[in-house]
């Protein structure tokens, strides 16, 4: 607090030539930002959060990813799993992998604002990265697979993914003899099931995390990492702009669900999410909060894919997202009637914050790593 | 010539507070080169173009797309052409439309080094863009086709893509009501062949074109749709940079096959390019010319892919590109060893010059129209 104050009392000469960026009617000079930011986070200024979020957590440095007492990392399972990510002969089409939809070169997403599987049906949603997957409480938008184990089932089985059965495409894997030697380093064994299966490919799931960012060099002590408005975009995405209320954390997400107004209510796009898992009204319309580490490579955004940009995105937020009131007896009278989250109200973003504050989103994104297709085993 | 003058003479003021820009020898300011590019076309300053550069054309207006003689454009045809284009049911597979290497969504390519086909195989170069592909002399990276109608054969046939027989193809969707009605109306018969397929698919393939860019609308009049950057970018682009040697008339490319140093001559990834069409000694290691409208759009680059950036792109022409020259006498005595285009050299562009003709390369980048996949005739 002396700090700020002191800080405070400093800015005066910098009033006529520099930006200002207002904090709870403090404004701060781009030089004093710089400042305040260059000390350890908990010395940080005190972010925007509502008083209701549970389980605040501050930014940080990238963590390593863990790994589940039951399925601890190998390296050789590590590899085998990745065989069986690319390996097309899990679906019943023999065409379709989980990297179709999942492609490293497309930041671990498709690109595309829902995704095609079999006889290129189109799915209900964009498919969501699997960079720092292994951090995910739940998986899917809806939070429908409590661990990554229990996530490759679905695809696998979904009629417009895979389409395949899980007893087939066990039957299938285990005539391949490159696996039966696979497996059997691995798992001590030739036969193999569908559980080690799992095994295996989510060991290489858990492995798919993001490099360490300008951010985090930034956070390591290394100050000049980032721009005067990289670090503007970075007390934005803390204060005015509100990110940081559901994007907090060292990965950027509370794991929870919320409701963005994006739920077409009664029309043909209508999607209830988290709602189709718990069948409790107050989940309606909610789905899984993302990590925006290496935010830039994962377009397009929201569960629908709806923006292919990130500036239309923060000017969805800006306005405070659709936030549809019940107006007829009816729709009053309906339980299911979505609320958006109350953490979203219009924010008076300038131009030049919302670019702020994408330059931030550039800032804890990083280089991406070339995966290529590995020969797979026959 | 008078105005360039009178504009040089003027210079003086603005000598201390602007940037320059140098075509031979004359420095620019930024206020000089908008007025400069103001101007009709023709008036615009001399491009730097080398001597036996054949054929040039000034940058322009996009131009509409034309439609051959013998497949001349009508709406159903084209309409019946999307369908095709979008149905996996042209592949043996069942699983792989043209759609899959060339999405809407992904700048009509399909955002890979290279593309995968039948049970993803990779194939060996980077999916191009169909963008404007109606202006297209040759098709492929080394132009084996003459015609869109010859080009659709090359997919459908090859077995690391589509993996068909073109007349298997014919007679599965002759067997599919929906198109048996559709192909009456166009054409005024039920059965249809591999040429009326082709006739149709084509027809919807040249609609795909760029929108106007901010570039189009600056050169309509609108002279402040470029900012000072873009337009700086614009003129590097037609001088130091060089770029306008190959990437010149209203779609930025010069129709013509070039090498620009990345033929991995003798090595794992080597490919020949245009050679293996030709058979010429001269024809080793190049590739046609992509037009550069909404390249922003259309990563990676070149023709393996290399480069997911126009950042690293613009690097490596800024280094002259790979010129390797022939040292032993094997290699001197070898008619075959690849020549890089000799309007490639190191152009000495600053980190700023680069960032305007990225700058600019998004001026002559238009707003993506969202195209859905069609529900299939079933």
């Amino acid at each position: 607090m002396r700090t700020k104050l002191y800080l405070l009392a400093l800015s005066g000469v910098f009033f006529l030539g520099s930006a200002f960026v207002t904090l709870t009617d403090q404004p701060f000079t781009l030089e004093q930002l710089r400042q305040l930011y260059s000390q350890p986070t908990s010395q940080w200024p005190k972010p925007d959060v509502d008083p209701d979020i549970k389980n605040f957590q501050e930014l940080g440095v990238r963590p390593d990813p863990k790994f589940p007492k039951d399925n601890p990392y190998s390296e050789k399972k590590a590899e085998l799993g990745k065989f069986l990510f690319f390996d097309p002969r899990l679906s019943v089409s023999g065409q379709i992998a989980c990297a179709s939809c999942h492609e490293p070169q497309l930041g671990w997403g498709d690109g595309k604002q829902v995704s095609l599987g079999h006889d290129r049906q189109p799915g209900k949603r964009n498919a969501m990265t699997l960079l720092n997957v292994w951090n995910n409480e739940h998986l899917f938008w809806d939070g429908r697979a409590n661990s990554l184990e229990h996530q490759m089932r679905f695809p696998v089985q979904d009629r417009v993914e895979m389409n395949h059965e899980l007893t087939q495409m066990e039957k299938n894997l285990n005539k391949i003899k490159g696996y039966q030697v696979l497996f059997k380093e691995v798992f001590g064994k030739e036969r193999f099931t569908i559980q080690e299966i799992a095994q295996a490919l989510t060991t290489f799931e858990r492995t798919i995390v993001s490099r360490k960012s300008r951010f985090d060099r930034f956070l390591e002590g290394k100050k000049n990492e980032l721009t005067d408005l990289e670090i503007k975009g970075l007390h934005l995405f803390r204060t005015k702009a509100r990110c940081i209320n559901c994007h907090n954390g060292p990965l950027f997400t509370d794991n929870q669900f919320h409701n963005v107004g994006l739920t077409y209510y009664g029309r043909k796009y209508e999607d209830l999410g988290r709602y189709h898992v718990t069948k409790r009204a107050e989940d309606v319309g909610k789905f899984r909060t993302p990590s925006l580490r290496d935010v830039v490579y994962t377009a397009p955004y929201f569960h629908n894919g709806l923006f292919p940009t990130l500036d239309g995105t923060l000017n969805m937020y800006n306005m405070g997202m659709p936030n549809l009131q019940p107006t007829t007896a009816a729709q009053k009278a309906d339980t299911l009637f979505p609320k958006t989250s109350s953490h979203l109200k219009p924010l008076g973003l300038s131009e030049d914050e919302k670019q702020a504050v994408i330059a931030f989103l550039g800032a804890i994104s990083s280089v991406q790593q070339r995966i290529n297709q590995p020969e797979l085993p026959q």
